[in-house]
């Protein structure tokens, strides 16, 4: 097979030997793979890929059809429309994924949405729900809400019953992203008045601090998955004491295999149903070629971009 | 009745009228109130008392004996050894507490310890269980631990089965945390290597970290509820998510009343019944009568106690 390939920092598209499923792996077919932040601090050698993922081949999520099983699998059969979370190795012609960590595709969605579905959802449907707990009636504000997670923990929110304000910096996707449930679309500097908020939800970073703080409710909590603006700021823990808050933070991709499959059948409990009757969507920006990643992973650092950039096989 | 009261930034033994118990109430003649740091802090006019309290009468926690039942209150009887965690008022010769707020005394415990007891264990209790959910057999670093909150903590961690390291800075009381129930009492500066630690408890504020941050386990719980030796410290949102990290951060005493309430219903269900069996003490340092509490503040303030200082009627 091919595969995106990273080689002295840079991105080729290289041939690889075919992998081969082992017991309960399914081999899968790829048709659209989602570029993510970590596909890109992996290809500066910043991130590297966890134990049992191919350490050259990028890709967090996929999504494609079974073509062989491996011995003990059953959950699925050739010609299924799958997805799933991987630890890397999704932006290649092939790749194996064990079966308790995939998803079945609803119609609902086409193979560039699909491809940009796992990671996303996966991601916020853990961070608000699994670490935080938001419930009906809450208010929640979402930093970051054009992006892949964000757009999507707009929508989850929404459907839960919680009020959600996002915050959007470039003007041009206020209106989309109110499309996707959002309740309020500011632009950043602008969150703090629409507070208290019961959970925030970080995916910027240091420049929402010590704002987030402050435009926190008694019993608030902030959730930090995403600092790409910046990691570092200053707390304080007497604030915190004062609003009896919470912050959290998590990855998925360092997770063990147990904690991420827990994930994925969260996932087909709680987030699948809603993409089957067609309440969740995949806002993507742009689908390039798997061959022409290089410009997918450009574009992508270029941000200002609403949903997911996609390679597609 | 005559009680410590708070004027011009001092403390005197005024006259103020008899308290009377209101509906659900029970006036109590308190015979000892443990000292708090919130004690000291409102003195000089940082942490006035929640509505509802007495303004200028301090003391967040008092044991005695009933004297007379509010409208409805049934819980208790004339007589009834109890103490509680108030708002304020606690140290004077009388005060009204809500029935949902009393706590009946163990015989085992003396009324110097009963005066310390409520506004510690519930502190702890609260911290390590109802907020971070503190395992059996996980790993747990209680900073600060000769002090009132500390000591308690050390106890009811113990009980519960978890692997207790205790940081003392006064190498005097290291035998007696020991004794507590401790796994390990360690100074200050060495605690990072006794981890990584599923929980820390901080009790003494900014000089812990970042060291909390790199001791963490992965999946670990910090729970802030005491910063007097300093509020702010700097916080790496990225080391936090690679731990999956969870920040807690609370007080008592601004809670209202039913959250109060559970706090102390909590206390019945699950450390009174420990108390009762002997399997909890509480170490105090001094006693003072109420009419000095100006000597009982003063020795609070110099630290290095282990345990309790606690006014006498």
């Amino acid at each position: 097979m091919r595969a995106v390939t990273i080689r002295d920092e840079a991105l080729h598209w290289d041939e690889h030997p075919d992998p081969r499923p082992g017991a309960g792996e399914v081999l899968v077919r790829v048709r659209a793979a989602g570029v993510n932040a970590a596909d890109r601090l992996q290809v500066r050698g910043f991130y590297p890929a966890p134990p049992g993922s191919p350490p050259d081949i990028p890709g967090l999520e996929l999504a494609g059809e079974v073509v062989e099983l491996g011995p003990g699998a059953t959950a699925f059969s050739p010609g299924d429309r799958v997805m799933a979370v991987v630890g890397g190795g999704g932006m290649a012609e092939l790749a194996v994924v064990h079966e308790r960590h995939l998803l079945p595709v609803p119609d609902a969605l086409r193979w560039e949405q699909a491809g940009g579905f796992a990671e996303t959802f996966t991601t916020a449907h853990d961070a608000l729900f699994t670490q935080v707990g938001l419930g009906m009636g809450e208010r929640i504000c979402v930093h970051g809400a054009a992006g892949g997670v964000g757009s999507a923990a707009v929508q989850l929110a929404a459907c839960a019953g919680a009020v959600v304000v996002a915050t959007v910096r470039n003007p041009d996707h206020h209106a989309a992203v109110t499309g996707l449930g959002a309740d309020e679309v500011v632009d950043p500097g602008e969150f703090t008045e629409r507070g208290p908020f019961d959970v925030i939800l970080e995916l910027v970073g240091a420049p929402n601090w010590p704002a987030n703080l402050q435009a926190l409710a008694t019993w608030g909590r902030i959730m930090v998955i995403g600092v790409g603006a910046g990691p570092k700021t200053e707390l304080s823990l007497l604030d915190l004491m004062q609003k009896r808050a919470t912050i959290r933070a998590s990855t998925l991709r360092a997770r063990p295999l147990e904690e991420k499959a827990a994930a994925a059948q969260a996932m087909i409990r709680h987030v699948l149903p809603l993409a089957a009757a067609g309440r969740l969507t995949v806002p993507v920006e742009a689908t390039f070629p798997m061959a022409d990643a290089d410009a997918a992973f450009h574009r992508f650092g270029e941000g200002g971009k609403l949903g997911k950039i996609v390679l597609v096989a």
